[in-house]
């Protein structure tokens, strides 16, 4: 079988395990106060043109979640986010659990607009009797988004600008920021993320990394004592290092960016393929995502084969599902994917 | 000014500010101990048919309704709701800071059907990630609802048998319950939800008490304990004699149901003269609410002399605003909102 | 039986009684927005000599105290504490629930002191793993202490002082406040408090009210917002007038202090006669809670008229017991209490 | 610099490196649902003689300790530990946060009694308001305790019965298990832990593995659901066979007990070395932490060449600190430390 299910099913990218090797039996200090963890925060700190940011490593994404969450908001605030945020369905209400309401925005491509976040800041503020309902105080959104999708640089710019005017704080959760950063269609930086957002994650877990994602804060309000939450929610790794030596790697020589292109590419590869045998896609898309609406018959032909991702019923006889490529994904099972699902065609056909 | 805005601007019955002052320097146990509690306890054990039953008394709605969840629920279990439900939206947040996520159901009359929780709970089953998502334990459902509608007792019957089979407790909020067993339509009495129910609150804050909710819990595995949750969540009155004496007073006599009564009577009353006047009802109710769609200018007159609460806005021109009636409401006041209601109609046709 | 066990086995003093049917039919806004509320808050405010400070009406003194302290800390704060202080063992727990750690210092007379504190700080901060232990953000002292015990003056200005040079919360739970300020011993005001303490609370359900703590912000940090949090934790009365009426009786023409004052001459006369009969006391004291020692066969005697706390064992034969006046006392059930400890004593003897 | 100051500044095991490469580029379900994950599961069942135990892995010793305790306990309930305890001291407040209280029991030792944990209980039983403070229900121990010393067998089964016959849950963390059970004086074995206590967990980070932890559940009423709860705390790997592998490879052919033998063997040289040169032990042991007093001067002059804990100050001109050995110690440089002190002693005298 052949696993297109999601973007972890492999470990990691060699120089990763090379460097851990590599440093095995150093002795060093413990829970992130090691050396490698210093110079990958400079290095993240450099892409991101912030010198002043502070960096911090955790070890996955709903912890990450849950913990700058918790830290930012005071215990009657809460977060918009799109209905669709992972935060919202799919962390078993970790922010939920830290006290925090999610306020949920209608959202059919996994985004939200400045004009959304806009519009339910200014009815909480007009409801005469506002302290009965939660006060929003932070906006989170992911990018790329659980659907795949980008925010544009004039998205995010407006989400900022909204957010700053408003009294906000905006989250964006990278937890697949290199399939982002990478996509054709993208306009967007990682020092455009330091400059707009008040704090962002780049997620190592699915971009090549064994676990691990970093957590830039450009607003000192949010990074204050950070490291006592991260602490106490359980995501200190006492090996700490083990984060500083990946995101290092990962940082070093265009490693994050270079094997999360090779990930859209593949995805690209099998778009083109949809595209050509007439398979409507669920949704519009450019990342490492691809969610393709298939025949039933043929779902269940390519089940032999191919591990994929169940998404939703679209129709009686249809269901959207998501194929996910990676940076370990091998050109040859994109290959391999690609003449199934020609062949399941002509055999239905 | 005339107040039709709620059903909490006067203080308490009579007779309870008599028994108050009857009791006054009577020394009695604290915390909920005394024979006042004990006797008020017993009277509505009776009337709900319930020798068994567990009852408390807490002091607010909101209160009633984080305590119980929390003692409900495991951190990773949810509680279905109407999206007008109001844990959802008018209780800042309590159950979420609770550690707890409201799973909100879609519902324009304020009511969720069995059908509904069937659904969402086997959709949760169904995910092969279920794990992911917070886990569906209870159902809430106030009776009234927020918009003044009630279940019948098929629809009861048919959620407490869905919960029963689906293993999830049924828990209904009666802030408002005495004007919906009064209430023309109803079909449901205290003895059904004694026995439909897990747990299910009576409201006394807003019929006739100075404050105070009953808690009836039928469901044992809920009511252990209880005690110290009601102590931890604050709930617990040093002086508990006071809400043993007022439900004692309000359930004496049928003291409760007939001063529910009287509220009930006045709100048909107001219903009458608006569909007299042509004048829609957001939505169709007997109980003490009743929400009309009026013009904007009618309104502005009509804030001259009465207080209401604006509900949303229906178009350009018109809101949907509340009037509540309520034990304490005097027929002339009514007839004087309906005589203003029909000059001001007059003077803009 | 007589009860001296606590201090708030009646109801209410009688001018509250009148206050609350007076205006027992006027109709207001719900939720602390009416005038009697307004008007409490600023009698408060003067007799603080502080026009700026934020007062708020809570029901109760457990939710006063968890409402407090999830408003003014962040998840990794923690607050210093007395190992005898209410919230460590009297209220189930409820400030953990909240998520905060109490950090116990120790203490023989109910009180902590400004060097103990300046301790506990320093050693935190000197911890060079400081971050893996909760930071000591708040203080809380309660005045008088569980043990009957006052703050003097300039222990207050060294705690305040000591609170404010490290960067910490002073908060004074002020349950039993009237029975302090009115004690031989005491040379604490009101102003002195609002000016030492960030937030303080004074009692009434102890003090002469059917319930209900006033709440004290000096310091506007902690002021912000604190109404959502009221609402969220459960405190926020629908009928919040009720508060206002009894605060405003309250504090008009000095009964807070009078009714308080019979309090503590009550029990000035019963310390007087345990001395006048070489009972020896727990604890020195001079308010309304006198401790004392008495060996088991006096106590069972007693115990047939009088209700007492049971306290603590002091040896095989002798318990310590509490015996609390109120302003509610009656002279002449003192006056049976000294009788009859002195025939006790003899018919030991 | 030699680190002895704990027992994580190194990785891991080469044979776990060996295994993680190996297995790098397999393609496997997430989140714990892999091959590996079973088969390590499979083999801790049968060194612990429980066919029937539920096995989870989690990464960190904070994060398991909050989780189990979140799972297992109501909110009104808490957890008996010694002073000294690891969840009381260093987890940032970990268990607070999830909103339970711990429930301190004094210890010189890092151990409590059962005679202490029965005391605990039958004082909260026996309180006459009981309700007002936080119902014990777990009973945390470590063994190794924090001062490296051990629970018998006769210990933990008197520990084990009282739990039981007052109903509570034993919870024994076991972040340096393998140090316990290879101590010359343990007499205790995995069989015996999961006959004995409800949970314990076996620690990976300090004995091997770059991360994780294995948790062991005898007691099914606490294993159900526990997934839901890993994930909503963060502690749900989306590679989750890095824990299978590494567990699988420290459970195959007594890896795990061998490498931990070895630190304690060179611990125990070191301990030799200390009685050699009259060196005072803060607290006797036999596991891989060592625990001397020194004079300050020898341990500036130690501190040029070795990083060690400090502990705590023992007197004007001594302080307490910790040597760790563990499973990557090389005999050179335990070697160099015993020859390092015997000439600081000399110098000195």
């Amino acid at each position: 079988m052949v696993y297109f299910n999601n973007d972890y099913a492999e470990g990691c990218h060699p120089k990763i395990l090379e460097a851990l090797a590599r440093t095995n039996l150093e002795q060093t200090p413990g829970y992130g106060e090691d050396p490698y963890c210093r110079q990958a925060a400079d290095k993240i700190r450099r892409a991101c043109q912030r010198e002043d940011a502070a960096v911090h490593f955790l070890v996955g994404g709903t912890q990450t979640n849950l913990t700058v969450i918790a830290a930012a908001l005071r215990p009657h605030q809460g977060v918009l986010c799109a209905v669709s945020g992972h935060i919202n369905g799919h962390e078993t209400g970790a922010v939920e659990a830290a006290g925090h309401k999610i306020l949920t925005l209608p959202s059919s491509n996994g985004k939200i607009t400045a004009a959304q976040v806009e519009e339910a800041v200014n009815a909480h503020r007009a409801d005469p009797s506002f302290e009965h309902a939660v006060q929003p105080k932070m906006v989170y959104i992911s990018n790329p988004t659980e659907l795949g999708t980008l925010y544009s640089r004039d998205e995010l710019e407006a989400l900022s600008q909204t957010c700053r005017g408003m009294g906000l704080y905006l989250f964006l959760d990278g937890a697949r920021l290199g399939y982002g950063l990478t996509a054709p269609d993208n306009d967007v930086s990682m020092a455009d993320l330091a400059r707009l957002c008040d704090v962002f994650s780049i997620g190592g877990t699915k971009v090549g990394a064994l676990f691990g994602e970093a957590v830039v804060m450009g607003n000192p309000a949010l990074a204050e004592d950070f490291r006592y939450l991260i602490k106490q929610r359980g995501g200190m790794l006492a090996k700490g290092r083990l984060l500083g030596i990946q995101f290092d790697t990962l940082m070093t020589d265009g490693l994050y960016l270079a094997i999360a292109g090779h990930a859209v590419a593949m995805a690209r590869q099998l778009r083109q393929t949809l595209m050509e045998l007439g398979i409507p896609l669920l949704v519009p898309g450019c990342t490492n995502q691809v969610f393709a609406i298939l025949p039933d018959r043929i779902l269940e032909r390519l089940a032999r084969q191919f591990v994929f991702c169940e998404w939703k019923r679209v129709d009686d006889g249809h269901r959207a599902v998501r194929f996910c490529t990676s940076w370990a994904t091998r050109e040859a099972d994109v290959l391999a994917l690609c003449q199934a699902l020609r062949e399941c065609l002509q055999c239905v056909h």
